[in-house]
């Protein structure tokens, strides 16, 4: 058996999110694993480095699969590019040990968030970002993300209910760049929360449109109401950029 | 009655192309006018820089109309974006003199033709770019370009038929640049005929395949027989960037 590990590309547009699911063949590791198992005429699952959600795009997913084949990873990419669908893509195809866990492995994650700052729409990068019409205040966002940045309880910025499971992570950075017209928000972390990233950015917009105050993120993590934190902005805007081990 | 110029931004792939049409709603002119009828309460004629074909996109489409309105180009401009389909949008709008005409005052375009040099698909541009796994010979499609710049006779450069009308055009530059995997062609010039950027870029494009050789080109221009050039390469690499005027 080979273990082999693909980075993948995908607009998830078109698609309910990542992850498979019984009702539907529509999911981007749902698609992969029905590919995979006709080439290798045998059932082939597929491990994510995580789920991503409905309409959540990918520029490095990262999952890794077992076969039997004595297809080289170029073989095996070349195949699978030429029967994907048009929005899902392999970029890269290797052998790894066996003993390499896409999740499992994984050290940290960078998500790009993109905010169109505009009332002009663009319509090439429409389905990529979000439009946000509203004066956006860089410095007291720039503020806010300092105070989100480092190891907490972001049990306030999580659509996931209160569970057994910890909701405390490590936040690495929160970068807020204005190019153009665009202001992009990149977050690394060891890893995310469901809806995390979309909150965070959704709390610091609202900073950023003086609906809230940048100290009030010290109170949000230590409270921890979901209620109390910020709007969950929209799919569209948000994509994996890259998955480190 | 006020004259109105304004830059437009669209997305080819849903249109067939820019021109009114008696039988379909779905062209670009048409969408546009219609809604500046239903803005105005009467009918208004659009008049575009030149057609684009089906599927072409455009990032500096120039036209004009005539109205009597209150509105400032701003508030049209607005008015405009709101309703239009999320592929269109207008950048820019001002008033201009009464006499502007977008096409017989047009002093120049660029066009650019995107070409996606890789086996590996673009997932993010692939409505964009035209994707041609051969490898390209960089040196002789730039010698071939040399010998296409300049004032000459296009007629083997066009799909229309041969009639009264001039083929004879200016073509002040092609440049042709690699940027990554992609090999992106720019074209100056103060007119182009009815396909005559994708022929030139097919043209090219079998020169770089080595299918055909440089000094071909000034034979094909000599003679005039579009049989003889090369392939239309499709409309979806091409992109209309700018009107001069």
């Amino acid at each position: 058996m080979e273990n082999i590990k693909v980075i993948l590309q995908y607009e998830g547009t078109r698609y309910q999110g990542w992850q498979r699911q019984e009702r539907t063949e529509n999911t981007i590791q749902g698609r992969l694993e029905a590919l995979l198992s006709k080439m290798c005429d045998k059932k082939v699952e597929l491990t994510g480095s995580g789920r991503t959600d409905a309409g959540v795009h990918a520029l490095g997913q990262v999952a890794n699969f077992h076969l039997d084949t004595e297809k080289t990873p170029e073989e095996i990419m070349e195949y699978m590019n030429r029967y994907l669908p048009e929005d899902i893509a392999v970029i890269h195809a290797q052998k790894v040990p066996e003993r390499f866990h896409s999740r499992l492995n994984a050290k940290g994650k960078t998500y790009v968030y993109r905010v169109l700052n505009s009332p002009i729409p663009h319509i090439f990068d429409r389905r990529y970002v979000y439009q946000l019409v509203e004066k956006l205040d860089m410095e007291v966002m720039q503020q806010a993300a300092g105070l989100l940045v480092g190891t907490h309880d972001f049990q306030a910025f999580t659509s996931a209910k209160k569970g057994k499971k910890s909701t405390i992570r490590r936040l690495d950075a929160i970068e807020i760049e204005r190019i153009g017209d665009e202001i992009r928000f990149t977050f690394r972390g060891e890893g995310f929360l469901y809806h995390m990233v979309r909150i965070l950015t959704g709390t610091i917009l609202e900073v950023g449109m003086h609906k809230r105050e940048v100290a009030g993120m010290k109170e949000l993590l230590a409270k921890g109401i979901r209620e109390e934190a910020g709007f969950l902005v929209p799919a569209k805007g948000l994509t994996l950029v890259e998955v480190r081990y």
